[in-house]
C-alpha cells in the first residue's frame, strides 16, 4: 500500500498565511475502484483563491474544515488503473488537491499531453489560468478589436495570458506588474506598455500616459489603491472585469478606499462584474483546443515560476501574496516514471 | 415682446448648493422661426443630475458654464406657434430648463395630455423619471418574476416608481428611505418592506431581515453607507443598478469606505452597472405607453412634492439633498391659460 502525503489545513490564518498555518500529513492511499486511477502528481498548481477558502465565513464555496485537505489543480501519471481508458503511464490533469497521489474516478480527469507546451502549462496557460483568461476577457469583457485592455497583476498566470490573448483579438494591452524585471517580461511578451506600480509615483498619470485612448476593458486581479487609479480612467461603456482581488484577501476587514467606482460607472454607463471560470465548463474544450493553437504558433508564450518538492508547497502558495512569481507559479513532484 | 426670466448658473457650487451659486436674469425672448413655438412653462423638474453639470470638470456631458440655463424638463402650454402641428393652448413637454417661457422647435418636444395624471406626472412617473426606473429595472437590472429588489432613495421620484414595477413584474419590493413617513408611504404604494436608515441602528442587519432570500436587484440612487451595507446581502448573479450618487454628488473628493464591492462581487459573480435613461430615447414611447397604462388601472401611483413660483427653483433643487421631497419635486409655474 502506498503511503501518500498531504498539506491539510492546520488553522485557519489571520492576515498573510504562514507555513504554520498547514500541516503535511502521511496517510496510507485507498485502493481503486472499478473506474478509478492511482496517480502519482508531478506538477502541482498554488493559486490565490485558495486563500479565499481558508476563511470560517460563509461564501460560494464551503470554507475549509481544519485537517480538509488543500485544493489545486494536478498534472499527474496514472500509476495504476481500474479504468480501461486510462493505462498507467498517462497523464492526466485535474483538481486533485495538495498531495503526492490520489485516487480518482477516470472521469475526473482530462488526458494531457507533453506537447505544445510541456506536461505542466495545463497547470496555466493550458489549464485554468488560460481558461480564466479566455473566459474573462472574450466573455465577461466582450473584448473587441481596437479597444485597450488594462491588466492588474499583469506578470502573473492570469495576466500574461490575458494581454497576449487582447493582442491576438487585435486590442491594444497595457500592464501593470510590481517589478521592472516583470515590466521587462510583459513587454517581451507583447504587452504595448507596462508600468511598475511600485515605482510610478503617480500611478493614475503613468497609465494614463500608457492608455491615451482610456480604457475599455479593466481586467483586475488585484483590486485596493490600483484598482483605484484604473477605474478613473475607464471611457463610456467600459467593462470591469473582476477576476481577482489579491490586495484585499488577507485582511479581515476591507481597507478603505475612495467611494468612486459607482460614480464613474454611472458617467461611463459602464460596468463591473466578477466572474468564475467554473462556470464555463462546457465550453472548456473548445476553449483549450484555440488556446493550443496560439501557443503552437508561438503567439501565446507562458512562462512559469518553479519550486521543487513537495515540502515547498506552502512556502511556493504564500510567495503569490509577495509576489514571488512570474507567470504561473508551479510546484514540481516528481518526474514522471517513464 | 414677451420678457422672460430664467435661472442661471453664477457661480460653481462648493459642496450642497446654495441660493448664491444661481440668478435669476430677464431677457426679451426672441421670435419664434418657422416650425417653432412660443411656450410658457407649467410646471417644473428639478433634479439632482442638475448637480453633476455644476462642476468645472470633464464629464459624459459638457459642464455648464457661468451664465447658462439651467437643464430641466418642463410642461408647458404652446402660447405661439409657426408650427401647424401645434395649436397655441395644446400641452407639450421637452428638456427646456429653468425659465418661464421658451421657443422651441416643435420636433424638440411632445405633446401631453391631462389625462390620466394631470399635466406635472409627464415630469415624473409619465417622464423622465418613470422611464428611468423602467429600463433601469427591466433592461439594466434585468428584473425576474419572483426575485427581490432593494431600492435606495426608494420614497423619491424614480425610487417610488421602481418599487411599484417590481411589483407589477412579480418581484419582491424593499425600500430604503429617510423618515418614518416616507416608510409608510412606501407601504401605502405596494412596497413589501420599508426601512428607515436613519432609525435602524444596524442598518446591514435590518436590511438581512427585510430581504430574507437576499438582493437579485440593488437598485441604487444614493451610493455612501447605504450602498455598503445594501451589497453585503447580494446574491449570486446579482444585479446593481447604479441610477444615482447623490450621497457623493456634492463632495469635491470622494468619501471612504470600505473596498468591498468588488470583492462581493466577485464572490457572487454579480455586476454592477451604471446607465443613463437617454441612452433608451428610441423606446421612450413605447415604455410610455406601457406605464401610462399601469397609471391607468391604478397600479402605479405616484405622489408629488410640489414647491410655487419661478423664484423658488433653487430652493426646491437644494432641497432634494436633504430629502424634503416625497415623489417627484415639482415647481408649479403658472395656471394654463384656457
Amino acid at each position: 500500500m502506498l503511503t501518500n502525503r498531504r498539506w491539510v489545513l492546520a488553522r485557519w490564518p489571520q492576515g498573510i498565511p504562514t507555513q504554520e498555518d498547514f500541516r503535511l500529513e502521511s496517510a496510507p492511499l485507498p485502493s481503486p475502484a472499478a473506474g478509478q486511477v492511482v496517480v502519482r502528481t508531478l506538477y502541482l498548481s498554488v493559486d490565490p483563491y485558495v486563500r479565499g477558502r481558508m476563511r470560517n465565513v460563509r461564501s460560494y464555496v464551503p470554507p475549509y474544515q481544519i485537517g480538509d485537505t488543500i485544493d489545486g489543480d494536478v498534472v499527474a501519471e496514472v500509476v495504476s488503473s481500474q479504468a480501461p481508458e486510462l493505462a498507467p503511464g498517462s497523464f492526466v490533469a485535474g483538481r486533485l488537491g495538495w498531495q503526492e497521489y490520489a485516487v480518482a474516478d477516470a472521469s475526473a480527469v482530462r488526458r494531457v499531453t507533453e506537447q505544445p507546451a510541456g506536461l505542466s502549462a495545463h497547470l496555466g496557460v493550458l489549464g485554468m489560468t488560460g481558461l480564466t483568461a479566455y473566459f474573462g476577457l472574450f466573455d465577461v469583457g466582450a473584448l473587441k478589436s481596437g479597444e485597450t485592455v488594462l491588466v492588474s497583476g499583469a506578470a502573473g498566470a492570469v495576466g500574461s495570458a490575458v494581454g497576449q490573448l487582447a493582442r491576438i483579438r487585435g486590442a491594444r494591452a497595457v500592464g501593470i506588474a510590481g517589478s521592472d524585471e516583470k515590466v521587462r517580461f510583459l513587454r517581451e511578451i507583447g504587452f504595448d506598455e507596462a508600468v511598475n506600480y511600485k515605482t510610478a509615483g503617480n500611478l493614475r498619470k503613468a497609465l494614463r500616459e500608457a492608455c491615451p485612448a482610456g480604457v475599455d476593458v479593466y481586467f483586475d486581479n488585484v483590486g485596493g489603491e490600483i484598482s483605484d487609479a484604473a477605474m478613473t480612467l475607464i471611457n463610456r461603456r467600459a467593462r470591469a472585469v473582476i477576476c481577482g482581488q489579491i490586495a484585499g484577501l488577507n485582511r479581515e476587514r476591507p481597507e478603505l478606499g475612495p467611494r468612486s467606482t459607482p460614480l464613474y460607472l454611472l458617467i461611463n454607463r459602464a460596468r463591473m462584474e466578477g466572474f468564475l471560470v467554473f462556470d464555463y465548463v462546457d465550453r472548456y474544450p473548445a476553449a483549450l483546443e484555440e488556446l493550443s493553437g496560439w501557443v503552437r504558433e508561438g503567439r501565446l508564450r507562458h512562462r512559469e515560476t518553479v519550486v521543487e518538492g513537495i515540502e515547498n508547497v506552502p512556502r511556493a502558495f504564500i510567495g503569490l501574496f509577495s509576489g514571488t512569481n512570474t507567470g504561473k507559479q508551479v510546484v514540481k513532484v516528481a518526474e514522471p516514471a517513464r
